[in-house]
């Protein structure tokens, strides 16, 4: 139980036949209201995919009454063909529930620059709708139909003291994530709220949280992350409440993005502190988590600081002033970098465990930023070379 | 011959001890004028190996009568300590030179954070001075001895129509280079030309050579390129023939620095055209040469146009406008994109060469840019995990 923990909500999941596999390949979600207050954020990337071109207008209203999702294709790079693809996706599916199209919201991920076959999807929506149509379903199979290499399916939950519910699943297997680590995220509640608390909240949220996700530096033409109220709580909740819970449930996801990179042998937490800015932790955050040298460090189970170090002076000082000769580096709790140059040895460093963290301390103010990363493997470059050939 | 190939330069490699394996490490270049004209760039990054600190400083005036440059150690993030060793080794050469240590540049290449054997290097300075002062050696252990993980020396030189003779010698094995895959470049020319025409050339030729290879995207601590002109040719030639000569010295030992990727099984030209300015063509450039997913692909011999339309997509509109419907893609000459989709097969695509094109052509403007890069690899990801552990 997941976004059909919260009231109000209905889900299914089912395998239409998109992926040659035979596995799961198509969810739907839909809100019974009586609210249906919705917002989302896409992708940055300037490549979008058909389904966020589609979801970004039929989202702008603040209203969604249901999300079609697939995998076994990303609709990308596909054209006004594509597009006209997307909306035929969310008119079959608003037909069925005799609501509009411009309410159905439409994410898919999968190789980009092919068609989907859409005879296919079509008839699994109409199979999909039939399942929801009987009642309420176990929402298991919807988060593992939107899965592509991840191993596990990513569900989350949390209650609010006032009674609200949060659910939400995610899919993107992080670093070995295919094509693009694409990352698909839908949140539901039941806290009875208007659309522009919806959108508030999930800034928030997605600001602390998924944006803070970094496993190759690569954005996806079809990220999305989609928050669904139904009011069936009948409780309109203090908002720092609701953020909170919110904020926890995506935080659980994308705590789960990190760890189900495979391929991965380390998990990486990168925390910049003394920071003149959030901004500027997060840029040299950033700049660590993104470095190949690093993250290749850190497969080998080296805590090479002067990597890290090296790293830190790439980001620019107008984005992030500090001094290198204030410079302190910990791995895993020993200080091997202090006022810029080695100190404790960095044979002292324990790098068994699968989390890494990695503390710098800029010595140029009071802000703090995180970034979680992966350590760049021998499967990473195995699964995204041999991905599509 | 390459660096005392131009007139008035003499030359010594030798193995001082700084390497354990007793490989050479150390290498002097003297020139002996009539002229002592000298430019240099150095990295970037803000983090600065203390030689970096002191040949910015000594340079700054256009005069060096020596460089001095030692494998084995990077003697950065080594604070004041490692500061006061550079200027001992400055000092040492400038004696036995008899001339002013602030006419005297320092280079280093190894591990960051641990300081030099400084009586080992100093000895080695002195035996280096001696074979000097015997007379002009051949120059092919200049070469050698600043290797790291290069396989090969790498050496260049022209001639100019008006008899001006420039050469060079690089160090840096690309992807695979250690720690940061310092390059250390040093041009020699027998022109009679002033400080200032030096510094111009050498910004010009830069700019279009070392400044576009992007292996893994990370800056060293102790990146430097010299030019020192001697003036020993007696000839003024044109500043364009001149240019023109240091540019096609420090283009060929920037391809050769591509293709010593040992560990990279494709060398990769990044070609952007039909941008609205050279800098809209380069960040586009960039961004799809340092995409892993890309690089990953490449390495898995598939020509994964989605992704390189994906990376050109993460470059923000205010650095490179362009429209994503306007975008197409060759690979090794098969357009596998037209009008942002799917075009040719990819297929067609023949990418067993070693050195693979990709040309985006944005449809934006007139402009052009290029980048050079490698694949992403399993031997990358191994150098880089095993190299210091």
């Amino acid at each position: 139980m997941s976004i059909t923990r919260p009231r109000g909500f209905r889900a299914a999941g089912l395998a239409a036949g998109l992926k040659s596999t035979g596995a799961t390949d198509l969810t739907l979600i839909v809100n019974d209201g009586p609210r249906q207050s919705a917002a989302a954020v896409f992708t940055a990337n300037r490549v979008q995919a058909a389904p966020v071109i589609w979801s970004r207008e039929a989202v702008a209203d603040g209203r969604a009454r249901a999300v079609v999702l697939n995998s076994g294709g990303a609709n990308a790079c596909t054209g006004p063909e594509g597009l006209a693809d997307t909306r035929r996706t969310a008119e079959h599916l608003a037909a069925t529930l005799e609501v509009s199209a411009h309410d159905v919201l439409v994410c898919s991920t999968g190789l980009i620059g092919e068609r989907l076959p859409m005879q296919t999807l079509l008839a699994g929506i109409t199979t999909g709708a039939t399942r929801l149509a009987a009642g309420a379903e176990p929402d298991a199979a919807a988060a593992r139909a939107i899965m592509t290499t991840d191993t596990v399916p990513k569900t989350a939950e949390r209650t609010t003291d006032s009674g609200v519910r949060v659910g939400g699943i995610a899919k993107g297997a992080g670093m070995l994530a295919p094509q693009l680590a694409t990352m698909l995220v839908v949140l539901t509640t039941d806290a009875d709220i208007d659309a522009d608390t919806a959108d508030a909240v999930l800034r928030e949220a997605t600001a602390a949280t998924f944006d803070r996700v970094d496993s190759d530096a690569c954005m996806s033409t079809n990220d999305t992350v989609i928050l669904m109220a139904s009011g069936a709580s009948g409780v309109a909740p203090d908002i720092r409440e609701l953020t909170e819970a919110v904020r926890a449930v995506s935080a659980d996801l994308a705590r789960q993005l990190v760890a189900d990179a495979e391929g991965a042998s380390h998990d990486v937490h990168v925390v910049v502190r003394s920071a003149t800015t959030e901004a500027a932790a997060l840029a040299v955050a950033r700049e660590i988590a993104r470095s190949n040298l690093v993250k290749a460090a850190i497969f080998g189970n080296d805590p090479n600081w002067g990597r890290i170090v090296s790293a830190a002076g790439c980001v620019p000082e107008a984005l992030a002033p500090f001094a290198v000769e204030d410079l302190s580096v910990r791995v895993n709790g020993v200080e091997v970098c202090r006022a810029g140059g080695a100190h404790r040895d960095r044979s002292e460093v324990d790098m068994t465990p699968r989390e890494i963290l990695i503390e710098v301390d800029l010595g140029a103010g009071d802000a703090a930023g995180d970034i979680w990363t992966n350590d760049l493997t021998h499967d990473y470059v195995e699964e995204n070379s041999a991905y599509s050939s």
